[in-house]
């Protein structure tokens, strides 16, 4: 299973291709990161980022995109441009008939440390360790995108599939509880 | 000048497409509503409203599109798809090389009833009005998008260009204020 990772940003958005290999092990196909100019108006901008998470889908034929699920309550100045590129990537997927899944930051920590209150350096380190890597891709962004990625990989069986929610194992009830949770917690910070 | 309005939205995305005409009248072209289903996911959904943009502009080939300016601050539970739509409808606009231009609802109220504090009511008797039609279209998202785009076409001029910002009048710099502090007080609410 092939699965492209997007970390969704305006100015840098971090995609990155892993395939899953035995072993609870993943491989590398690809990283980088799709930019844009902040000196150019929000539709350019937002055209361009389009343009490269496309090129992406049509060199790499994912099986699966995964996205970073973008919350309202994130930074003000920046969410709306988290949020439109997000779009962007779903968009992109769907018009190739690609699934999409959407994985809270909290439930990618869970997946590639074991521990949802994870440091961002920690997260980086694993996905260094997960991929054979001597060290985490930068920019972080890039980063970011392959733990999105593994995952999708590593997630709880059938966890993401609406069907599937409806024959939930013990250990799927638990995610989907803390996955529940989080987003609740996050609307009461807010 | 044709200008085609959009008031973003997952569920209706309201379109409406003017002419201006002499004698600060402007012209109906065409109006409706982009739908997509509930029950689909959403980049399902998202492809759906993203397609119907598509068509609308090759159908109606605008020279700008207006598009709501939409805030973090507004409703959480429909914020990221309003944000997201609002994305689609400036890309489908960049990759025709057609302008964006972005509008406040108070800039809208102001421009079409000259009170940026008015009903939605009274903004729908407005647009009726403009264009002269014994009703104002239904539904209300209709009839916004129709707003917004008598409200580009209204505008004070050269306020949207970035260039003009420096070299605006004092009714310009006025208007500027007052989208300045729509925006401020907005945060404030927040």
């Amino acid at each position: 299973m092939r699965v492209l990772g997007v970390d969704p940003g305006l100015t840098r958005c971090g995609i990155g291709v892993v395939d899953s290999i035995a072993g609870r092990r993943a491989r590398l196909v690809a990283v980088g990161v799709a930019r844009s100019t902040h000196t150019e108006s929000i539709d350019v901008r937002l055209l361009a980022i389009s343009q490269q998470l496309d090129e992406w889908l049509d060199r790499h034929i994912p099986d699966v995109v995964a996205i970073e699920r973008v919350f309202a309550q994130n930074n003000l100045s920046t969410v709306m441009g988290t949020a439109q590129v997000a779009g962007l990537a779903m968009v992109a997927a769907a018009k190739r008939g690609v699934p999409v899944a959407l994985h809270t930051p909290s439930e990618v920590k869970a997946a590639v440390t074991g521990h949802g209150g994870a440091h961002k350096e920690q997260v980086q380190r694993m996905v260094a360790n997960i991929l054979g890597l001597s060290q985490a891709p930068r920019p972080a962004d890039a980063a970011d995108a392959l733990a999105l990625a593994i995952c999708h990989l590593w997630r709880p069986a059938g966890i993401l599939d609406k069907a599937d929610r409806y024959q939930m194992t013990p250990a799927q009830r638990q995610w989907a509880a803390a996955e529940q949770a989080t987003k609740q917690n996050v609307r009461r910070l807010h």
